[in-house]
C-alpha cells in the first residue's frame, strides 16, 4: 500500500513536528561549503538534508529573491554564479535539457567536482546519458552520477525508511571519493558502480519495471494460456459438441482451477531444469571453468522469480480449490445426487477407492504447498540475508526437490488410473496431467542420475576445481581454500 | 514470536560460547579512555561492547568493589570521580532522577563530551527531556543524547541483529561527531537527528506504540462496529420481529462475514481518496507548491496502513467464508433441501442464474485478493527496499486500482439484482453492499477523470514544476532535473 | 527459491552487461597494493571487486602465464614471491591443506597482513582453525579471518543484494582495523569477532545448518508423532477392533486434522512457559542478577522458533479443516445423512446446540490464527527491525497471550460437554483436547498471577535492579538510567 515515500513534498518553511530541529540546526565552521544548482522539490531536499548532516549550503538561483523562501535560513540562497564559484562541490539538479544554460558557469566550475542527479523520463539504451553528456559541457570539471535513485522525499526524512544506497561513478576516483563521504555523513550507502561509462546503467535504474520477471511472467501466461484452452476444449467444448451437454458455467472457476496447477508444476520444473543443464554441461566439459551459453546463465539467474511465479498459481490453485464447495453449483449437484440415490433406492453409496484416492491427493496436495511456502518465506530478502549458505540451499535444493516431488505424487494421485481410461481420452486429447508430468519426471530422473556416486564424485571434483584437461594434484594449489558448495549443483 | 531480544541478560563472568572472544578481547594502546557511569545491565552490556570494539574502558561505580565482578577484565572498574576524570568521553547510564548525584564530578566532567542514554518510563510530550536536564547540570559539558534506542541485548550480541541505527543528537557538532565515530566503529550506524532540541523525540521513540495504526485501526473499528449492526438488524432482528424466526446462530460466522468485506472494500477505497483529493486540489490551485492542508497530509501518510488494514479483513473475510461449508448448519440445511427436493419430487433443482452469479463473484473476489496479496507483499520493509520508484508506484497505484476495481466488480456480481428488488429493503434499509458501494464509485470515476488528457497533461505539467501563475519556460530551468514520477499521482 | 546467488562464477573475459564498468576500472595512484595468492573462483572475484573499489591488485599465480586469462586487465598476475613482495595487503585464498606450500613466501610476508579467507568442509568444533593454523606458519605476520562468509557471487555483483556483513577477527588490531577499512571501502559491514581465537566460530558460520531450530522442530515432530498415534489408536483402531468398523481412510487427512492442533496448541504454550519460569526464578531469588539455569538460557532465546513452529501447524491446521468438505468421503457422508432422512421422514434434522458449538468453535479458532499470523509477519527480520522495544513486547506479549487465550477457547469449545461424557474415553483414553488443554491452562493461570498487584509491583522493581539482598535507595542510584522494559516479563 501507498507508503510515506509517496507523501507529497514539504514547502520550504514549517515543517511537519519531526523537522523541528531541522529548523535551528546549524552547519559547523570548517565543513566543506556544498553548492546546489536548481531550486526544484529536490533541491531543497538535498539542501535540507545537507544543512542537517552540518555543510555549509549555497544554492544557485535564477530568481534568488524569489527562491528563498523556498529553503531552510541556513541555506545560503544567491546567483548561480556566486554559488558555483563559492563551492567546493556543486550538484546540478537542473533539467538535462537546460544543462546548456549553466556554460557560463565554466570557468568557475573548472577544476571542481559536479555531481549530476538528473533521471531520465524514460529508458535510454545507447547513451550517451545525461551525465556524460554534462561531463562533455565541462571537460574541466569532474563529473560524478549519483542521488538519481535517492527520492526526495527519502531525503527529507532521511534514511531511515527506504533503501539507503546510492549508486556513484565517475572517473575520477578523487571525485568519486569525496562525494562517498558526503553520502556516509548523510546516513547513506554509497555503492561504487566504476567509471561515468556506468551513468547510463545508473541513470536507468529508476525507470527499470521489474526486468527480471518479464520472462517468468510471459512464461506464465503463456502456460497458462495454453493449459486454459487445452481444459477448454477437452472439459467444456467436447462434452457440448458430442452431447450438447452445456457447463459453460465450469469457465470462471473449474477450468482455472485444473489450469493452475498445471501452470504451477511445470513452472516448478522448469526453477530446476536450468541447474541440471548446468551440472550435465560441466560434466560433459569436465570443467567448471567454460561459460555457459547466455540463454542458461539467464535462465539461471531468473529461477527465483519462476519459482514465485509457480508458487503463485499454487496458493491461487489452493483457494480455487477451497471455494469449489462453496458454489451453488456444487450445492445443487449435491442434492440431485441425494434425490437420484433415493430414486434408486441405493442406501450406502460409499466408493471406497475414490475416497482414497482424493484423501491421498489432497495431503499430498497440501505438503507440497507447505514446502513451497518455506521456500517462499526464504526467498524475502531479509529473510535470506539471515541464513548462510549451506542453508539456503538446504532450502532451494533440498526442500525444493521435495516440493517438486510432493507436487509430483499429488498429480499422480490425482491422475490415478485415468491415463489408461480410454473415456478420458476425449477428443483423442490425452488428460492435461499427462502432458504436466513429462517435464517434472525429466527433472527428478535427472537429479537421480546426479546421485549416482561416480557422477557426484566427478562432480563435486569439478566444483572444487578439478579439470579433465590438467593434473588434479598439480591444479589444486592454486585453487583458492573454498569447497565448490557455492555453486548450482546445491540449487 | 519473542526472540533473542528478550533473553535476559547475562552476568559479568561466564558467557555463552558466542562470546568466548570477548574474555581475552584486548584494548588496543592508543584508543581514546570511555568512561562509563553506572553499573546496571546496560553499563555491562556497553563496557563489554566497548572493550570488543577495542576501546580502553573505565566504569566509575559508587561500590568499585561490588560491582567490578560485573564487568569483564579488560574494562576497569573505580570511583565515578575517578572515571570521570580519566574519560575523554563519557556515557551517562544513570537513572535520571539521579543524575542530580553527579553535580560532584562537574569540574572533571567540563570540557567534555557526556552520553545520555537514559529512556523515560512515559512518553514525555511538553519536556525539557532527560538530556536537556542534563545539560542544564553541565554547562561546561557537551551533551550528546543516544543508545536509548539500543537494547543492552543488542549491545551484546553485536549489531548483527536487531535494528543497527542509534539516533543522536547534540548542539556541539564536534561531539556528535566524535560519538558517530564511536558507533561506527562499534557497528551501529548512527542517524544525525540535529540539535539537542530533539532529544525529547528520541527519547520518546522507544515508548511510542504504533503512532501511524492509530487512525487507520480506529477507523477499521468504527466502520466495523457500524457495519455490524447494520447487518444484524437487515439479517437477524427483522427475521425475528416479522416472522419470529430465530437465526442468532449467525451472528458469530455469517453476520460477521458480511460485514468484513465491506469495512475492507470501504477502507481500500480510503487508500485512493486522499491521492485523488491531492490532484484536484493541485488543479485547482495551479501548483504543487502549496502546502496541502494538515488533515490531507496525514491521510497520506496514513495510506499504507489503511490498506494494510483494508487487506487483513480481506483476508479475514476470506477465511470466514471458507468455513462456510464446513459448518453443521450448512449441512442441515443442505440436507433438508434434499429432503424437501425429494418430498417435492422436483429431480432437477438446478438453477442457471444463481450458479452463474456466484462463480463470477467468487473468482471475481479470489483476484481480487490475490492482487491485494502482491500489495501486502510489496509493502514488507525488505521488499519495497528493493524495487524502485516507479516499480512501487506501478504496484501500489496500477495494481491498487486493479486491486479496488476488482473489488468492487465483487461486489456488484454479489448484489446482482438484488438492489431493485424490494424483498431486499428490509426495515426500509437497502442492502449492504449498496452503501459500500458508494465509495469505491466515487474514487474509481475520480481516477477516470484524472485520465482525461486535457487533466492528466495539465497535472504533469504541475507535478514537473509549472505553476498557473508563473510563464512556463521561465521556471522550467530552474526546476531540478527529475521527472515528477515521485510524486503522489503515481499512487 | 534459487536466487541470483547460486548463478555460477563468470570466467575472466566477457562479463554480463552489468559488469561493462569493471572492464575499463582503473585503479588509482596511490591505493595500497594488495596481493591474492590463488587463482580460484574467490580469488578472480575478489580481485575483481578491487580493482573495482580502486585498487591496485597483484595475483600470485603457480602458473601466471596461464592465469593472466583469468582475471581482469588491471591486475597484475606473477609469481606467489613476486607478489607476497609487492603487496602491503595478502589475500589468501588457498586451500587450507596447502598453505604449507607457502612456507617459503615466509621472509617476503613477515611484518605484513594475511588475510585467510578459507572455509572448512565440514564444521570444526574443537579446533585449532585454518586461521590459527596459518598464524602458526607465519608468526611473524599478522592473520585475520574474514571474507569466508561471502560468496564470490556476492563479491562479483558487489554487496548490493545478499547479506554485506563480513566477519573479522585478529589478534592485531591495526591488522584488523585496516581490513575494515578495506571493507569498508568495497562496500560491505565489517564486524569485529574479537581475538583469533574466534575464527573458529567464524569459520564455522557457513556450515551451521539453523542450529537454533534443532530442539524446537525435534520438539514439534515427537508431539506430533505421540498425538498422532494417540488419535490412531482413539479414532481408527477403537472403532476397528471393537466394531470391527474400518475407517483407515482418515489416516491420511483428518488423523492429521486432529493432531496438528494439538501440537500447535502446546507448541505455542511452550513458548511463554520459559517466560513464566523466568519471572518466578527472580522473584524468588529477589534479584535480576542470579543467572538462570543454562536449559531455561537456551529456551528463552528459542522462543521465537518455537512460537514459529506452532503458527505453522497453526495453518496447516486451518489448511486441513478447510478442504474437509472438499473430500468425496464428506459428500458420501452427506447424502447418505439425506438418503437416511428421507427414510426415517424426518422433515428437519437441524439441532440448535450442535450448531452453535460449531459457530463459537470455527470463530474463535479463526480469531487465534488472525493473532497468530499477526505474531508470524511481526517476527520477520525487517519488520521486527522497525519497531521499537514497546511495540515489539506488546506484539510478542500482549497480543501472544491473547492468541494462546483464543486457541484455548477454541479447544474448549471444541471440546463442549465431551470430557464429561463416558463414551468419549474410549480404551479408557481421555479425548486428546483434555491432555492438551493442560499446559495451556498452567501458562494462563500463571500469568494471571503475575498480575497480582503485589506480585507485579515487586516484579517490575527487581526488574529496575531493586535486591532483596541490599537496601533499595542505595542501589539505584548504581542502576542505569533505563525502565525495565527491556526483559522477558514483557515477552
Amino acid at each position: 500500500m501507498p507508503d510515506e515515500m509517496s507523501r507529497p513534498l514539504i514547502r520550504g518553511r514549517g515543517e511537519g513536528g519531526s523537522f523541528r530541529h531541522l529548523e535551528a540546526s546549524v552547519s559547523e565552521p570548517h565543513a566543506p561549503v556544498i553548492g546546489i544548482l536548481g531550486t526544484g522539490d529536490f533541491s531543497r531536499s538535498l539542501a535540507r538534508r545537507l544543512v542537517f548532516s552540518g555543510y555549509h549550503v549555497v544554492v544557485g538561483s535564477r530568481t534568488p529573491k524569489r527562491s528563498v523562501a523556498l529553503f531552510p535560513d541556513e541555506a545560503e540562497v544567491t546567483s548561480q554564479m556566486e554559488a558555483a564559484s563559492q563551492a567546493d562541490l556543486v550538484f546540478v539538479a537542473v533539467f538535462p535539457e537546460h544543462h546548456s544554460t549553466l556554460v557560463e558557469l565554466k570557468p568557475v566550475l573548472a577544476g571542481k567536482t559536479l555531481v549530476d542527479v538528473s533521471n531520465s523520463l524514460q529508458i535510454n539504451r545507447d547513451g550517451p546519458s545525461n551525465a556524460e553528456q554534462l561531463a562533455r559541457l565541462f571537460p574541466e570539471s569532474s563529473v560524478v552520477k549519483g542521488f538519481n535513485t535517492i527520492s526526495a522525499w527519502a531525503l527529507q526524512v532521511g534514511p531511515r525508511d527506504g533503501s539507503r544506497q546510492v549508486f556513484l561513478c565517475s572517473d575520477s576516483q578523487k571525485a568519486k571519493r569525496s562525494v562517498m563521504q558526503l553520502c556516509h555523513r548523510m546516513g547513506f550507502i554509497p555503492i561504487d558502480m566504476g567509471l561515468l561509462s556506468s551513468s547510463l546503467e545508473i541513470e536507468n535504474m529508476p525507470l527499470f519495471l521489474f526486468p527480471s520477471w518479464r520472462i517468468p511472467v510471459l512464461c506464465t501466461l503463456f502456460l497458462f494460456i495454453f493449459f486454459y484452452l487445452y481444459n477448454f476444449i477437452r472439459d467444456v467444448l467436447q462434452p457440448f459438441v458430442t452431447k450438447g451437454k452445456s457447463v459453460f458455467y465450469k469457465l470462471p472457476i473449474e477450468t482455472v482451477n485444473v489450469t493452475l496447477p498445471s501452470v504451477s508444476l511445470v513452472m516448478l520444473a522448469l526453477v530446476y531444469l536450468p541447474g541440471l543443464c548446468a551440472a550435465f554441461l560441466q560434466l560433459w566439459w569436465g570443467t567448471k571453468y567454460n561459460r555457459f551459453p547466455s540463454w542458461l546463465d539467464r535462465w539461471l539467474t531468473r529461477r527465483k522469480q519462476f519459482g514465485l511465479c509457480s508458487f503463485l498459481c499454487a496458493v491461487l490453485h489452493a483457494i480455487y480449490s477451497l471455494c469449489l464447495p462453496l458454489r451453488r453449483s456444487a450445492r445443487f449437484k449435491l442434492i440431485n445426487l441425494a434425490y437420484k440415490q433415493v430414486k434408486d433406492g441405493v442406501d450406502d453409496s460409499w466408493v471406497n477407492e475414490e475416497v482414497w484416492r482424493m484423501e491421498l491427493y489432497l495431503s499430498a496436495g497440501i505438503l507440497a504447498l507447505g514446502l513451497l511456502s518455506l521456500l517462499a518465506v526464504a526467498s524475502l530478502p531479509s529473510v535470506a540475508n539471515t541464513i548462510n549458505w549451506r542453508e539456503f540451499s538446504f532450502i532451494q535444493s533440498t526442500l525444493g526437490y521435495c516440493a517438486l516431488f510432493m507436487a509430483t505424487v499429488h498429480t499422480l494421485f490425482y491422475g490415478w488410473n485415468r491415463a489408461f481410461d480410454p473415456e478420458q481420452y476425449r477428443f483423442y486429447l490425452p488428460p492435461t496431467f499427462v502432458l504436466v508430468l513429462i517435464l517434472p519426471f525429466v527433472v527428478l530422473l535427472g537429479r537421480l542420475a546426479l546421485f549416482l556416486p561416480c557422477v557426484s564424485l566427478r562432480l563435486s571434483q569439478i566444483r572444487r576445481g578439478w579439470e579433465k584437461s590438467r593434473h588434479i594434484r598439480f591444479t589444486l594449489p592454486d585453487e583458492d581454500g573454498r569447497n565448490g558448495l557455492e555453486d548450482i549443483s546445491n540449487v
